[in-house]
């Protein structure tokens, strides 16, 4: 298909498109005539993870990173993908010193039996959302570790159990955006579920009455 | 104690202890003479609360909210905590029209056999992040959604009962900054799992042997 028909099948505006195969996010096309290029399905397909990827505010350097990927994996799929993820935010801020140690990161995932590489990029986010936890007077206690981390593990059963197979870029546009966009949704459900849970152990109470909570009430 | 020694010990500077004087978020001293007044316990707490509210990203006219319904819980504990909550980020974009009906978050909410209450900020929340998915080519399926939505639950249920239930306003403090301050502990667990679960199902294997899943050997 012509440029034009590119455009119209991926709804990336033209000026993009150029954009796009100057800074080598678009692979060229197959040259057809001194001004003319050939395009086909990848270059819809290449066009529909990178408008995915700026969707979800991936800047461009990180795009290309991912999109390098696709083009070149790593030797393993675990490493590919791993290297994928870590151009997702959050981003460490400008000039946040990388301590080479993150202790209430090691102490958690060292409760879950789980690796503790401080040179992962989530480690350091793991580090920042404790810390934070600390600062405003509510430190994560091992039970609530417990109970999250169990839940969570599940939630990333069925996010493994769902990755596509058949392509290393199908797996890596996956984990990326997988990654990515169902934060939100799984943020929105457990405020939506405080919310139902609590309508539950609440109903028509007031403070007064507050220190006497339903659970002791029940079997 | 006398505003000096506030300022020692809420570690907030004096010229923001006024700056919150001013707008009302801090409960005057009691006058002990013309220029000094006497500050207590509460206004420590106060401080350490607006500090923390402050702290996860609020901006001033929704602590204020918050700091009201402390001092004035509506009739229960539910609405009370209910609109504490909705004074919490993502906020709607500039301009966006509240629809009035949220057809992605009904049929999730339906199917979860949970209320369905446009008003709710946290259901435009869902709406925008399940559209958001289906842009990028990976919308929710059914399968998915059930094992989120059990999960999220069980995320849900230690919340809540961990709620310290003594006051108004450890109830109200707990519930804000525990949704908001969990959120990235969750997402960053979340992406440490993925790791975790990846590194034992992906080991030491390449794209090209990508297409047989280890699920498929085991029992």
């Amino acid at each position: 298909m012509r440029v034009s028909e590119l455009v119209a099948v991926s709804g990336v505006p033209l000026a993009t498109v150029k954009y796009y195969l100057r800074e080598g996010l678009l692979m060229p096309g197959a040259a057809s005539s001194a001004t003319q290029a050939e395009y086909g399905e990848q270059h819809v397909r290449r066009l529909a993870l990178v408008k995915a990827l700026a969707g979800v505010g991936l800047p461009l350097g990180r795009i290309r990173t991912i999109v390098g990927l696709v083009d070149h994996p790593a030797d393993t799929v675990f490493e590919t993908i791993g290297r994928a993820l870590a151009a997702l935010p959050p981003y460490p801020a400008e000039g946040e010193k990388r301590s080479g140690d993150y202790p209430r990161a090691r102490a958690v995932l060292e409760r879950l039996g789980q690796v503790y590489e401080p040179a992962y990029p989530v480690v350091a986010q793991l580090e920042r959302a404790l810390a934070a936890a600390e600062d405003v007077g509510i430190p994560m206690t091992d039970e609530r570790l417990d109970a999250y981390a169990r839940h969570v593990r599940g939630i990333a059963e069925i996010d493994l159990d769902l990755m596509p197979t058949d392509s290393a870029e199908s797996a890596i546009e996956y984990a990326v955006l997988g990654t990515a966009i169902y934060e939100p949704v799984l943020a929105a459900l457990r405020r939506l579920a405080h919310q139902d849970i609590g309508a539950a152990r609440f109903a028509g109470r007031t403070f007064d009455d507050f220190e006497t909570p339903d659970r002791q009430d029940q079997p």
